[in-house]
């Protein structure tokens, strides 16, 4: 194995994820597919290099100032490395000749490596320069249509937070230079944040600070509630288009009268290796690391006794504990593993288990071997420690949740 | 659904996946993640940037030429878009503080996109600006142990291309840019193919014509075979690279007598997109799409008949099969697409499955009410045509395998 860790740095902003942080992040991706596939998403994959002539014609080739990494290639032809790709997807909707208004709405979504030339990179994962973002994109016939996708994709991104079990916000926000009328963030409260959000005591309306008046300290939507200053950390933003580019690459569909008609765009981002940090970052304690259930790498570390004379039996039981649990339990499959560095004991590898985070450390010592065996199970997530037998341990971790 | 397609061209040498591209492409890596598993494999994941410093401190930073896409970032930092993935796993590697030599062999890989700025880009994906490649990387004790690891890998290559039932043959290979002493290439043999290798007739030694003197007709190993030109489409590489790099890169390990020593490397590509390009290019006819049965984007396609006045019940039938089809056999969860374009005869849709390449095309009509009913059921990779009772189709979709 790699040495202990998730993530290494390479040059500013950039990072090698190691094994143990690639596995959390594959369930991470998995998991929104699951979300935007009930949603009725479809999942492309758009290139990094995009020409800068479509950015020309949506007018941000200027606009995005240095923040937009810049090359030439072979030719002289200019491109950038896609910070997001609202050109790019509606060029690809443009293309796509006589679309019937009967395929909308049609979402169109990917997974895929962005890249932002930061000023100052920082926080690790919460702002690097090139990143993993999910960015959805949806065509609907008209404006009503469109806001009905926009509520649609903003349940399902509440959906996706609720799995992981953090505790998130819906807040009112700046569209900045991705334009449009209506947009919203989806915030982590978290004390460390970049962002600050005011959330009003009684009606519970919350808006990013940079949306509202400076000094204003009471609500605009209920004007009665007094607002609160807190922190969070940006995880998702939504945002309503309109036609500002689907009038810019002519994105047409045909309508019921047989007419060419401009589609009613809307955009939606999940920062995806961000939540992973974000979520490391609000769950853990000082001297463990806590990640959503859900997306933990490894459900279930077995510690066999460090070696020594007596030692033996319980170390075949504890192999053979990893292993049933493993092939038993459909949730568990390539979810257990045996830390065997027996030369270490086990209150050391037990210190190691919890920096890893495993929701579930299972402790076999001398009790396993008694007619009615019994296990030492440490939780994670709850902080507690249980005494089971085998049934009872199988039971427990029966109803682990995995993806 | 987005109109029928695989790929969509934007710029020069880069394309859009389109949704059914993009699940084959899904199902090809996690065949890759199995088979590299298998042999220890682990999964990193590196930046696309890449500081000019790494490239520099390898020799390869003017070497590489007007092939790599480089880029100033907004302080003036020199980078580029790693074409490969050398000299930044030597860094990680190299970072990793004492390693011992029990953690050894450590074989990592990715499967990222690479940038090659292609004076030409052609063939769709074949030969393109901005792919997916897996790129493995090997670090062992001593030669014997990494050419151990080199065998081990070249034989992990074979299973993927035999689990894909693809023809392959691997060939002796130049080093090119990338250095070592020891390299072979895997190859689909195909006339559009754009290399010439040279198969003995006699003892089976083939070699890329690039390796052997102008103009030889026999066989450098068995010295009596003559040599025959074919032609194939290079869709692995793999290099022995002894310590080009990790002298370089002082990639170091802790051997059995607790000094620092040198690890022996060896890295390992294969051609993700083009692996998929290419066995579509083999294996289709001219009027239907073939794919490789363990990567086809959906297993089963089921057709209602036409609408009409008897069709109704025919109809209610194939909704039903598909749903339980996917429900009831755990291999086809996902796999199975009802085609409900009824407006359209049962000809042209089974036209539009060719085109698609489902597998196996199940068409629901008036022999499907029959007391025994019976469902025609064309087998696109074999090109035959069954009459089944459901009991017979359930048998023969059990087989199926998926990934």
């Amino acid at each position: 194995m790699m040495q202990t860790g998730l993530i290494h740095p390479s040059n500013p902003g950039c990072f090698y994820y190691l094994p143990v942080a690639l596995r959390s992040l594959e369930k991470l991706v998995r998991l929104i597919d699951e979300e935007m596939h009930a949603i009725g998403g479809q999942k492309v994959d758009m290139p990094a290099l995009c020409s800068a002539e479509l950015w020309k014609k949506s007018g941000r080739w200027e606009l995005m100032g240095k923040e937009m990494f810049r090359l030439l290639d072979r030719h002289n032809g200019e491109y950038c490395l896609g910070p997001t790709h609202e050109e790019a997807v509606t060029e690809l909707f443009a293309s796509q000749t006589t679309m019937s208004y009967k395929k909308l709405p049609l979402l169109l979504y990917q997974v895929t490596r962005k890249f932002r030339d930061e000023q100052k990179p920082k926080f690790g994962l919460l702002r690097g320069r090139e990143f993993y973002m999910k960015d959805m994109y949806s065509f609907d016939i008209n404006e009503e249509a469109a806001l009905h996708t926009y509520n649609s994709v903003c349940q399902a991104y509440g959906r996706i937070f609720d799995r992981l079990h953090l505790k998130w916000v819906q807040v009112q926000a700046d569209t900045g230079n991705i334009g449009g009328t209506l947009s919203h963030e989806f915030q982590l409260p978290a004390d460390i944040g970049e962002d600050k959000l005011l959330v009003c005591g009684n009606c519970g309306f919350s808006a990013n600070i940079e949306t509202l008046e400076p000094g204003q300290a009471e609500c605009s939507q209920c004007q009665t509630g007094k607002l609160t200053e807190s922190r969070g950390i940006e995880v998702g933003h939504t945002f309503y288009l309109g036609t500002k580019y689907s009038q810019a690459f002519k994105a047409l569909f045909v309508n019921a009268s047989n007419v060419p008609a401009v589609a009613e765009m809307g955009c939606f981002g999940l920062g995806v290796t961000r939540i992973l940090a974000a979520s490391i970052e609000v769950m853990s304690t000082e001297d463990a690391i806590r990640w959503p259930g859900l997306i933990a790498p490894y459900q279930v570390c077995v510690l066999p006794p460090k070696k020594g004379s007596k030692a033996h039996e319980a170390t075949l039981k504890a192999e053979e504990l990893a292993q049933s649990l493993g092939n038993s339990l459909p949730n568990l499959k390539g979810e257990v593993v045996l830390d065997d560095r027996t030369q270490m004991t086990i209150g050391k590898r037990l210190k190691d288990a919890k920096i890893l985070g495993y929701p579930f450390v299972v402790v076999v010592g001398q009790t396993a071997l008694d007619d009615l065996a019994s296990f030492e199970v440490v939780c994670q997530q709850s902080g507690e420690t249980l005494f089971l037998s085998k049934d009872g341990l199988v039971d427990l971790l029966s109803t682990v949740e995995t993806i």
